[in-house]
């Protein structure tokens, strides 16, 4: 028989940042598609949108008007998911029935004032414009009593839930640390206070040794597709020295974190000639007063996008029942990446 | 300031079958919707379809020729996720580069030989029939030394990344336990210990007692939403008994099962009076020839739809990168449920 060999063989890949294995089946990218086509979006926008609830000068819900901002913007969630003014408060019945108050605060970040943009296509000055209301936020937020985690993301795409194509993130911050953070919390601890490092630290070294995953690299962030990712294009950006969390970053570092986004958001569009849908998030040390010094700031990029610009990889059946799975291999899909274009489609068609 | 109360205030529900938990958001289902709108599916469907790879006498990819089936008819997947034959093997480096190699056997049950069907529009005793196989398929996989468990699971929709109409289910079955029931193993196994009781089985006594998360009971079988639902309409199928798996099952409670299944596929195609998309799956002992006293056979579904049959609840950004999150509470919906007809839609319609 032949040897094992993960790009023809299913396997199980471990996730030391989680815990977790997820299941790859690499022979399988080739099924045939007779499912869902995802609706490709309509690629032209007017710079400003009268109807949008997001743009400069506009009305939001309950009379609230935007003011006419040239950069970016942060409100308060007009629909928020967390509320801030929760009675404390538990249920428990029989130990099996429990829940308990959670306060928090749920804020809006818009990135441009222009509606017709996304991230690939802002200026580098305007991203990293970004990168300072994320720090301002996790600072502000964090230094809260009432806040113990600050999760800053993004939805872009229809097809990921969001309900605005208008340039904006979201920070959801809370009481309590999410699930994910806090598996990331116990795995990096546990790898600290045994190798005295920082687990992302050695992760990155090894990949810059082998090459295969990474995607991209700066003077002070690489770009890589995980070992185990689970999205077919997956990535993950890390910093190159050990920082807890954004608010860490030098200025030359933020930078380098501004310029690898706008690379790997124009390399996303470029892949399938489209508005790249995706979820990211940042990853970082929990607000909550202690030093977790084995934390290692990072950024995850979640796209549902498998083989066109309308087939998606569906989480659903056997990965919402039992395990995470992926058809693609992490090393094809890096190499894809590795080699598109650097300039916008949209900018090399003019 | 108010009482703490789940139906107003943000909060966390526990979910003793995992040990996560979730985090609800009662306040924010009156939140407008802008985003994607879900298309709805053809209502109509030939009762044989020539181009279908599941009809009976269809011939599938590689040439293999369906039998004329009459009832159900299992098959192995032509583009299997998991593979029977892979040598054993794995990666090791710097132990953050782990893999290995994981076999396995997926299949496919089509659950009728009508196109034009779905669970629901069967007769109860071609449920039951489906009931049987998946008893068979479960005892026969298994049996095998190889296979450690088995995933038995329906997605339903186009919604739900289902590539065909067909009627039909799958099943994985593989070498190591997956994540979630290896999860509900642990958990299971601690409150057995401590407790020298059924966890499901004693939290099933609480929801009798409470009914309001209650939708359906029959002999042998209970429908609820449970307290920790995810998923908007979320719910899990419990024996009144405690058995480990679905072998376990005496004739009298399959028919029960079979009877649970189609009151619950009814009342959901009823709520939005439209062919309602799923995944859904048993979740059982696992068959590496341990006891497993502790677990207690149980089916979840899991459906996406929130608001109507064209808006779903995506879990995306927030739910990807931090913790599940739910916007309307498990009780509210249940009340829903309960309150439809438990005749189908399209036969009423006749
Ligand atoms: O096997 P199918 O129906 O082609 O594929 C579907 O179910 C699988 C198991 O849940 C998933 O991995 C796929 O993403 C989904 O599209
Ligand atoms: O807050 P939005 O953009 O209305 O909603 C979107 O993002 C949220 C946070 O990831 C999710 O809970 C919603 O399901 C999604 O539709």
């Amino acid at each position: 028989m032949a040897a094992f060999d993960t790009t023809e063989h299913s396997h199980r890949r471990y996730n030391p940042l989680t815990g977790e294995w997820i299941l790859v089946s690499p022979h399988r990218s080739k099924r045939p598609w007779q499912g869902q086509q995802e609706e490709p979006e309509a690629e032209t926008r007017p710079a400003y949108d009268p109807t949008c609830y997001l743009c400069p000068g506009n009305t939001r819900a309950g009379g609230i008007v935007n003011p006419s901002y040239d950069s970016t913007f942060v409100f308060d969630n007009d629909f928020a998911a967390l509320q801030a003014d929760v009675p404390t408060g538990t249920v428990s019945v029989g130990g099996l029935l429990r829940a308990e108050a959670e306060s928090g605060v749920a804020r809006v970040i818009c990135f441009s004032p222009r509606h017709d943009l996304t991230l690939p296509e802002m200026e580098p000055a305007a991203i990293r414009r970004v990168v300072d209301v994320w720090v301002e936020q996790y600072q502000e937020l964090g230094a809260r009593a009432d806040i113990n985690y600050v999760q800053i993301f993004e939805n872009k795409g229809f097809m990921m839930g969001c309900s605005n194509p208008h340039p904006h993130g979201q920070i959801w911050a809370q009481r309590t640390v999410p699930a994910d953070p806090a598996k990331e919390t116990v795995q990096q601890a546990a790898y600290f206070q045994e190798h005295g490092r920082s687990l992302l630290l050695d992760y990155l070294e090894l990949e810059l040794r082998e090459q295969t995953r990474v995607v991209y690299q700066n003077e002070h962030f690489v770009t890589l597709v995980p070992f185990w990712a689970v999205w077919p294009f997956e990535t993950l950006l890390l910093p190159r020295r050990h920082v807890t969390s954004i608010e860490q970053l030098t200025d030359a570092e933020k930078d380098s974190f501004a310029e690898a986004l706008r690379d790997l958001t124009i390399r996303y569009d470029n892949l399938f000639q489209i508005s790249f849908p995706y979820s990211a998030g940042i990853h970082q040390r929990p607000t909550d007063g202690q030093a977790h010094e084995s934390w290692h700031l990072h950024m995850h990029f979640f796209p549902p996008l498998l083989r066109s610009a309308s087939v998606r990889k569906f989480m659903v059946g056997y990965e919402m029942l039992a395990n995470p799975q992926r058809d693609i291999t992490p090393e094809w899909a890096a190499e894809r990446l590795r080699g598109l274009p650097t300039v916008h489609y949209k900018q090399a068609a003019r």
